[in-house]
């Protein structure tokens, strides 16, 4: 995750004032502690009810925390001001399923028919099982989480479909119980794991050959823990192939100004 | 909730042939003992994505476990050979925001354009209260839970909004916290209380004269304590004057395949 040095901004609205100004163009983990950061999801209305209903369907690779009104860029429910448009620091822009571009402010790009779907992150329950003491090695070992392309087969809606991409955890065999009763409190953040155990089972190959993220060491007394990945919207919207879709680029995000350990992700605006 | 009769089928799938059937059209609380039990919204599709957008921003009240695809009866990700045209004892028809009929089979009533919204229901985490001891006043005195129109301004999408719809279960002092945390295990069914204690402040007048259902007893010792309730989508689908749209009838409920204390609602159908 990284430390926020002294000079960093501390609040998620400050991260975010530093980011729509073109000052932090980097990624977000160990920023704004406490804060729920957020994948996303922007793309035509014609395809959000088939979006949705598929986020329904996946409620743990796709937990959705936030939909815009069409067309409209803010985010009111989910903090104050925020502007989708300038407020993520780095976005991945797709076009027919192929990546067009990868940008740091999507305004030009803007359109009237535009819906925004946010959905939570793992940053949130990798928090929580830190505070327990219970070890997360992709952070200790500064690398990104190892996320692979698992046989689990999705819930098809519309033209959203395929399999789930999932991340790896070693977990001491004693932490297991407690792993899975921490993350399970974070429904809006792929919860409790899908699997424990043997990779094969899953479809994947390889541990150390990791589809996406970097490999981390597993060591004795370990088990290999799986959790549904928010990699997983990104992928099913590419095979989509929708004329235009615009996502956050890995590991840049988006910061709300919703706790992350609130019971809903829902700001009022009354 | 009545305890069923040892003549009265078991499971969710039973109940529902009975239904189908046309032998049992009376409220469902107390049947199949285990099995998530659902409130019902059927809309022209038309208006599913604002309802989704507002049932997004609304999770206490209005939490999704299920949606249809649009113009399909089957609701698949909920449970086996569901119809929602036959499978739900008795239904509200609603035009222009004007009740229409009631009626216990929607079959004629079907069109190629309506989309099934299934929501959670309270029967979930008062099973889980009385499991645990905490006595649940309106079941004990075999009573409709009182429900109180509340002050609590919604979260607005298109065309619905307005106030939350809210119930008051008497609990005593001790057992309060438990109850909290009890039904905060349940998001799926309005999840933890929304306020304790003095109900002018939630804008209802006397608690002796709900607004739906009937008074109950509050003894010494006791707080009232309050939820969000699933009677809130009903109103806000009639005062958003629809041309079409079709409800469960209340307490009668679609009965899911699906364990009442399942981590996610969503049954693989792959």
């Amino acid at each position: 995750m990284g430390t926020p040095s002294e000079d960093n901004p501390k609040t998620a609205a400050e991260i975010r004032k530093a980011i729509r100004s073109g000052a932090h163009t980097g990624h977000t983990a160990g920023l704004a502690p406490g804060y729920l950061q957020c994948n996303l999801a922007i793309l035509p209305e014609a395809y959000a009810l088939d979006f949705l209903r598929f986020c329904q369907r996946n409620p743990k690779p796709c937990p959705v925390v936030g939909v815009s009104e069409t067309g409209d860029p803010m985010l009111p429910t989910l903090g104050h001001d925020i502007d989708i448009r300038t407020d993520v620091p780095k976005y991945r822009v797709f076009r027919d399923g192929a990546l067009a571009e990868e940008v740091t402010d999507i305004t030009d790009l803007w359109r009237e028919d535009l819906v925004t779907v946010a959905l939570g992150c793992s940053f949130t329950f990798e928090n929580a099982l830190m505070r327990a003491g219970i070890p997360v090695r992709h952070v200790e070992q500064g690398r990104n989480v190892p996320m692979y392309r698992s046989n689990i087969a999705l819930q098809p809606a519309g033209r959203f479909g395929g399999s789930m991409v999932i991340t790896m955890r070693p977990i001491p065999e004693d932490r297991v119980e407690d792993a899975h009763k921490i993350s399970a409190r974070y429904p809006q953040a792929h919860g409790a794991p899908i699997a424990t155990g043997d990779p094969g089972a899953l479809g994947v190959a390889s541990l150390d050959a990791p589809d996406y993220g970097d490999p981390v060491d597993i060591r004795a007394g370990e088990v290999p823990v799986y959790w549904a990945c928010g990699v997983t919207p990104q992928n099913v919207l590419l095979q989509a192939k929708l004329p235009l879709c615009i996502t956050h680029s890995p590991g840049h995000m988006l910061i709300a100004d919703v706790a992350e350990d609130a019971e809903t992700t829902i700001l009022s605006t009354r």
